[in-house]
């Protein structure tokens, strides 16, 4: 495993508690504006149309939009569907722009700092590049890189999207691993030939929600945070 | 000039110092190897074959290449020019990457911290992705994102590269503002509508060199130095 040059992360849900900041925001700052929603649906509604809508995408069925363009089609009908009629256009460009202030988990930073003593770490997300860099940006995220599906415009799973980040960084897929909470991205990122990492969120979908919980013998690492990574690399 | 939100860099000869740094690991490292050339001269040789060999790619006469590739047909033919047959295929990939091992001028460091505080600080550069980042991670560089030419498959000064970043960053080009010690790099930019900040150079091709000198009246900002420049900003 010397070998590994590059560590590339999904974001939403590995990186960052997209839920539980969904969360603490409409309830610190939406409600103020009278939107007296169940704001932990309201986050479970909206992350729930993101795969049909990338689904869409990757079907041909619609042209190439980036999340954010996605992310503003499935809250528009989401407002709709919640009879929210008195937000002005500048707040519901706003709070669409909630998912370039997620937090991060509690490892998140500190994971990513001791791992970047002797990786490259970089995003791979489905997540476009400026929510990413904002995210990064206001979280203190210390990314060498931030690369996106949008620079391929094609959306996780689709193989070219691994391809790509590791043909950016001038790397093998083999000199390259995915890190995510997620076996489906993993076992694509397989598929080209990375190598993989597991770690465990337990709390992405709440407390009832129903993670990816067993890790897969074909990982080459499983961890519960990026500091358990860190230290099975031995940094 | 509050509505910058982020600063995209030249990053050859505006950031980091090529000429001065292919001759310090010319003579440090390569001199030990037997290659007993004047190194100042061997840096401009390479220097020289860059914007022909972009030329090339522009004008469609070869197929897109990123500038690794073009560095390396570039060195094979100076190895060649200068008698140099000894070195094997793995050395000469190595000395290939010395532009990935480039020193910034000294200001650099300190002045993208102090700029980044209230600004996205991004490369815009003619060099890939790879390099960028790696160039980044051993100088301590610390790019909130890293963009390239390679993504638009597009050398500067075509306006698709500097549209380009402002789309990926979700902005207008009005709130970007490319710095550089190029005036022509910043002309290109004042096309699409970015700000400008040209910032001197003046021994980027060393001591005899003919660098942009003199400021032109069109540009936001004039500097000496990166900490000039966030100064001028109220940095």
């Amino acid at each position: 495993m010397t070998d590994i040059q590059a560590l590339t992360f999904d974001v939403f849900g590995t990186v960052v508690d997209w839920r539980g900041s969904i969360i603490r925001e409409g309830e610190q700052v939406w409600k103020v504006l009278s939107i007296d929603v169940d704001w932990a649906q309201f986050a479970d509604d909206w992350r729930a149309g993101y795969q049909p809508a990338m689904a869409k995408v990757r079907s041909g069925a619609i042209p190439w939009a980036n999340i954010d363009t996605l992310h503003r089609q499935i809250l528009d009908d989401l407002l709709a569907r919640y009879h929210i009629t008195h937000l002005t256009d500048t707040q519901i460009a706003d709070l669409n722009r909630v998912w370039h202030r997620l937090d991060p988990w509690s490892d998140a930073v500190d994971g990513l700092n001791r791992l970047r003593q002797r990786h490259i770490v970089a995003t791979l997300s489905n997540g476009n590049v400026a929510l990413l860099v904002n995210m990064a940006k206001r979280a203190g995220l210390p990314w060498d890189c931030v690369l996106s599906a949008e620079l391929a415009r094609h959306y996780k799973p689709d193989p070219t999207v691994y391809q790509m980040a590791a043909d950016l960084m001038g790397l093998s897929t083999g000199q390259v691993m995915m890190v995510a909470a997620h076996k489906s991205d993993l076992f694509a990122a397989q598929k080209v030939g990375m190598k993989t990492a597991f770690v465990r969120r337990p709390l992405e979908y709440g407390p009832d929600g129903r993670p990816d919980r067993e890790t897969d013998p074909s990982f080459d690492y499983t961890a519960d945070s990026f500091i358990q990574l860190a230290e099975q690399l031995g940094l």
